[in-house]
């Protein structure tokens, strides 16, 4: 079983759309904030880290279910993310989007990652050093 | 069968990330920019029309496959979209997302619509000139 | 003389761009979101309560200098702003954009805003309670 | 004297804000698409090959005056630009935002920019062969 792991996002007025909610793609800005942190402040890798070893993250697929709309008077949102499952190349890892202020969810979802080589293009197999920071 | 309508949208400076691609986010406002723009020229109903009968199209599900990057040098992309399924208060529209020079997919998926009103903010039956209008 | 309040708002991936800085048009939104929060929680008098009056802040003019580039890696920026003039219908802020960690200045510059009503969409005169909260 | 040019932008609905209206920033990522397409397509020198040269823009100063409120009904924005001045290592650009159906305009402003080595990061004498280029 895999830790589960959260970060805070504010929301901006430039993420509120004409229906005057946040608006769908910013959700996944979201997640992708919250990943940044974990990756740094969790697992203790960051991105800038992967990128000195050649290597990236590629975001191959997403599933987001929206359940409740965020506003502006949200003010923060809980990301909370978790590894589903680690492959050959590629990590799911879920999410939870929660009104920080009720713990209501707005959003579930997950995104299945692959891991790439920035000098090949090509996924490439995940490092046992980086399956084992990612066990916890 | 539905039909496959198409729409351009153009690659905009702030849509590149840092990884010097279109940020992953913002394919989802390609569809949504293209959606707008169908309903309009293509269904002959625009967001606004639905407004004024105090009804509106709420997303609740999304899915998106990446297939290839895209670039600020891929400058246009085609956003085909089709209806796949029209239920009781839900439409499912899929998408692809190409570059326009050479037809390469850069991403697929769908969107689940759900009517809702805006006066009761409770999903709807979709009303019979809604499901005609949809049904080309 | 007035106060000069500060907010935190911190950098999101999605506002990193091509560059692998911080982009232009996102400093407008740091300072817009610094803003809304400084109205709510200094000014005691929040954006959405402008509106309950029939009231809003347009923006007429912004000028912003650059002084440094923003990186994903400043992660968060303190955000000044201090009322520069509150002439008949305008009111005149300054705003100074930092690194939180070592206090350098990112951007610096100025938002005039234009009182307006949403019903004339007509500037209006700053009512004297309004003047009188801006005058700390 | 130099030459306008002038390139369209559509409004997307992401660009629309809570007050139902183009939000402000993105009204400088209008400029800087048209400043990207004017680069390749009349300057005939593109971003891209100022960078393969080590050589890029960087914005210095922004000035942006609001003149009328867009909308997502407006669809096409025209961004005219002119170089108004060309000095050592800067180049100032003014421009006019104007709705495309009727030429009203939305915004006027300038930006300037001044040319960065991007192997020293410090601002270099703009060469001979570009300001020729510029001079048209």
């Amino acid at each position: 079983m895999y830790s589960i792991f959260e970060s805070e996002v504010r929301i901006r007025p430039d993420d509120i759309d004409v229906n005057n909610h946040v608006h769908s793609s910013r959700y996944m800005d979201y997640v992708l904030a919250a990943r940044y942190d974990q990756m740094e402040n969790n697992y203790k890798m960051s991105m800038k880290e992967f990128l000195e070893k050649n290597l990236t993250w590629v975001i191959s697929d997403v599933h987001l279910s929206f359940k409740r709309e965020l506003k502006l008077e949200d003010k923060i949102v809980t990301v909370r993310t978790q590894i589903a499952e680690v492959g050959a190349a590629q990590a799911r890892v879920n999410f939870w989007i929660l009104k920080k202020e009720n713990g209501k969810e707005a959003a579930t979802g997950y995104f299945l990652y692959t891991l790439v080589s920035t000098v090949s293009g090509r996924p490439v197999r995940i490092p046992p050093e980086i399956v084992e920071k990612y066990s916890i």
